[in-house]
């Protein structure tokens, strides 16, 4: 049976690629969206997206992903650094998950280096750029059983 | 014009797959260094290899990178959170480089959750068990321009 | 006159029950707000009940109590630990507050220690399961002069 | 079989009622007592009650309660933030215990906001004034299955 | 061509003037409001005002100013010590912004002394009551090169 | 009766305008004193100004504005972060103050983010440029009731 | 009427003078209670002295010295860094203390520069040797009225 | 002329080997003691024992050991982690001390890394079980010259 | 032959007296210092007093006492927080000095707790009010042998 | 059959007795590997002893004994403090081990009071001087069933 | 053109040589000066001198040497760990400048580890004694070009 | 008799020169080590000179230089901050040591302000480029008593 896999992306992230282009890219969030939608269809998978500055609507989302999904991966843009509440909800669907970062975290503010889901996430990917989401996507794939390669 | 990547493992990494195999798998470091030779030279990467227990001669094996390797992928092993000595061997030799650990650092010791490496890293990949070095790889192909995909 | 009682659930606490039923048991947030209605209806007391996951529509609710309520128990979920403007919201109906945890956080990650609430709170409660809610009430009642009870 | 519940109140208690009476009330410590005696007749539940000013007195009393007590409260006053004595005697026995403070700890000194009693107790409850030792036997009562109400 | 400014007020800035008068003084949201446009209509300067308790919707008026508005003035409430997306809106819009205080938070609580925004704000007016929205308007009208008068 | 405000400015002020141009402008102290005078004397109000860069000095001034000078507004330079002499000075002379930074301390130093003053001053003006002092001065003038102006 | 002054010392001041006489000299603590006397009955006040190993019994006697004493004067040994239970009970019986040490505490151990009682006391003498009881016996009939000096 | 040895256990001792069997074996503190009798009668050391769950009681009897004892070997319980006054007693007489903590203190919680005794310690034995008792005596014999072994 | 004593008062301790008398009293540090005069004369100690508001110049009259000054007395007020050139001028001239403070440091802001000089000081003194300088010459008198008293 | 025991020292353990003899008395290195070597003989224990300045040379070591050995001791030495590459070996070889230094590392700077090791080897010894060894390998005896004693 | 180089001695310096001579030597400030004067002679610089205890006659000192100065030197005393506006003085008149000390500060107090001028200095010398002057000259010239040795 | 100097560089100072011209100029080591020789040469004092990579191999040698050598001056790179196994070497040969950084490590990352040398170290020297090495010579030779030059 087919598995299904939740990307959400948190605040601001509506506007990848329409900003500092020569940092992060002319790719938009709908480019990722696409890509995404092509790479699980080649992988079997089913894929929703979910993008809000709310980090109320973003809890919602994963409340009803609870029982129809079985991996999330998402950027949580700064909620990442101040968000217990976004780590209950996590928590709370039991929804193994990713965190993703377009940028290094490392590099930037101190108070970027903490985040609330990284101890619970099964691992955490930063600073590849939009690259990141197809990497993770292939984790997911790989993880789930349904990836067409044979790598170790 | 072929590109060189250099995949160094640190301290302890020669025990991978060898211990505690429910939680790291039993891939052993040969086995990610086999796996690494065959997806690079699928992507048409040169690859050199190195694994060893002193800090000093990961150091000497960079310096030799020097000039001839285009990118490094790194698992410092405990050297990770403890040594200057290899942060100033990556940034005297000015090559870029990928950190990357099997486990989720940010669920281990909190001692464990800083690394003299990352902000000067492209990215981190963590937690990924052993196809972190797949992804590694992939990106690294992403980036030198050697990758297959069409992928974002 | 009769005195009114608003009890506030915040992010998450909509999964009450339903999860880790070993640990959180099986009563759901309707069965504790169901208990709380008869309790109140018992002691006189008017009751409102809301639940929310977003912060704002938390703070929104507490606005509307203002002039019409004399009493809020509330438990904050992970807005506890990081919502100042939750604070500022009830510091600002100026209605006293009684702060409600289901689990012991002091059992819990050392950041669930702190509280943007407690030191302006009447008390807290915490670690007692949902009879929390019980004793919540009782002291309100107690407090409002709509016991029933002589106790001390 | 009747279960029993130790009353443990530490340093300065006795002097419950007879200080700063507009904000502690006139409530004495012995009315605590007598209250908390009707309340225990009641549920049919047998109390030990004990105050002391003496860490070492308090352990003693502490050790004896172990294999003929079924529950501690435990209003540990000033050792609440200095005593890790107190805490190894309460593990020591494995008793289940409620700690209880009169008064709302997280309004007043930092250094008050630590307890080393927190994290091994079943729950916490504070600020409710001497009510909260009221609140406490109803929570013992509903735990070990002697409460006459049927509140979730 | 005339300049756009927009001024945001965050969580519970709605209950301003309605409570606590004697510290706070009279002056309503609405009574800010007016003045605010009776001052910029004399300065030139076209005005938009928002406020709102949700974190989320904060970050989406910013997000739509983006292109449109020359300044931004914000009084972010509690979200100032705790909310890196908003910071992160604010940087992403790319629109200059001064951060505004009623109260001098330096005499508040030790927490209130950290702003995730003051590192990025042009500057930061704290203490002056609501005469800090007509010192800030001025600040604007003097960068913008609208103001009237011919100060140094 | 006319009111007196005192204007200090602390150590490397006199520097103003005379270095770094593209950051600080071509301001002067002299040009920013001068225009001070003329705002104070719209306004109907008695201005003395001071500099040095002696805190001795500094305080010694202070202490003869008691009793003839209703407001100061201090520039106190790098004795912000340092000086309790400062401090006490002028908690000792009862003279309500504003404190005042050229540059936006908060973009600096992390040393700079703390200020000996702050919490007792009225209010805090800092990165508005050489702006900031005719704010300063405006607000004074609303303070005293010296203000032409009807704004809020 | 006669005023009546206590004199407590706390753990380990029983080996006054005693031990270490190059530091701490031959006077024993006999020797202090001695001219203690002599020094209170000069000066018309009515002295008790009480020494003890045992926190709990100190704080006995301070509950004990309630409704009858106007002063106490306390070295704390080393409860000074670790006692929240003398503190309470000093605090509880409201009467002004003065704490004392006879050795320079701020030239030892880091942890002992901080104090339970320091913020409580009227005062602190420490590093003064046993002089420091005669200054804080004078200081105490100076407060009291009963000093037979003119001193300022 | 004969050696003496005072061994301390301080509070919760007592409850040695009857809890936790899988952990702390069955020994008894009552065997330790034994034990030690032996081991110090075939040594030639005079033993004293010593057991108290009361700081103040402990002091007492280091104080007591003064002048007719060459050695202490202290297992202080919780009071390592929080007693000033016992390290005060240690050092006011003069007399060696060994720290013993039958488990590995550096496992447990965090605040039980911290010994106010350790550093004035001859030496710290910890997580050897009841053993470390017997290392501690052998130790102590060999201090003393007392030992049989002509280990280096 | 006579001993001649130097009293130092710091910053802003020339306000003594004139403000806020329900705290400090009306002495005046002229009253301070005449009263110091007597005492001396009395003890037959040559006395010298300064004031400054001015780091520098107390520095300079700290050397001018080298060699023809047995023992100074110093109330550094706002200097004792922030001044090691002023612990430095006091070690650099090898006398000995008592720190005095006029009200008790302890209470008062966390930073006030710190003093560069406390170490280095025979012995501190706070909280005394202005009797602490009798306290302090009366110390020295007896310290330097001149003292009238038979006091232990 | 035959237990295997591996004693490790580590970096500048060479100079063992023969620098500061004063302090740690003149048994070398050599004098403690053949005691060692003679206690072991007596046990009926296999060792195998070690010691290298170089961290990667130890980690070999360790490595090597995986499977041959039941027990290390080892005196790691500078290393203690600052090698996670080091505990990483000890627990991936999975052999229990004693920590074990020579003087009483609480007793020195700072930061020798963390240990890497400590907190998940079986126990640690330290400030016994050589004798630590003695007591090590008779600890370990014990715990292999190795001892000849009948100790507790 | 001939060179000038500036030699700022701060607080505590006019006493170098006449203080602890074991420690320090013989070499007076005076001897300095002249040496100093000696050396750059033989450089072909022109050398100014300069000592104050005044923080504030040394930032004036500082800015007379604006525009007419190449280098200063300054071993800034006590002020080093506690002056921001000496910082901002030397930053203000953008002279490069070395920071000196005669003591090794890093074997001193912990707060004399913190300097608030050697992230802004071209480098630091300390410990070399009044041998440190002599270097600091030596590398002037070198930096200068007037340095008559080839050195690399 | 001649003295010996030992000139000791850590890891990646075999990269000297060849990296970031700009900012470190073009000397390599050898140009450094040449230039050193020539230098002690004329002062009559043998030079040894030793680079690597390895912590191990650095202890070794600072080992073997034990009894016969004088002075070590030594750039410790990256181990500055991390290897307390070199600062026991260094303490365990008991050879006079002086700490060198060619950079200002200053004006670095914070965790390059501290060193575990620089407390042990006779003096420090960094920021002056490789003109540090040759001051770091002429104050061996000052202090060794074999400079030609007479400065004080």
């Amino acid at each position: 049976m087919s598995k299904t896999l939740l990307l959400i992306n948190g605040p601001n992230l509506n506007l990848l690629g329409t900003r500092e282009p020569e940092i992060y890219g002319n790719t938009t969030l709908a480019d990722v969206e696409d890509a995404a939608q092509k790479q699980t269809d080649d992988l079997g998978i089913k894929l929703h997206t979910f993008q809000s500055n709310h980090e109320g609507a973003i809890i919602d989302r994963i409340h009803e992903a609870r029982g129809n999904c079985q991996f999330i991966i998402i950027n949580p843009g700064g909620l990442t650094h101040t968000s217990v509440a976004l780590r209950d909800a996590l928590l709370g669907v039991e929804i193994p998950f990713l965190e993703l970062h377009v940028s290094n975290v490392h590099a930037r503010e101190p108070w970027r280096h903490h985040s609330y889901l990284s101890d619970k996430a099964v691992g955490v990917i930063c600073g590849l750029g939009v690259f990141g989401y197809t990497a993770a996507i292939d984790f997911v794939a790989h993880k789930l059983g349904a990836s067409k390669s044979a790598k170790p």
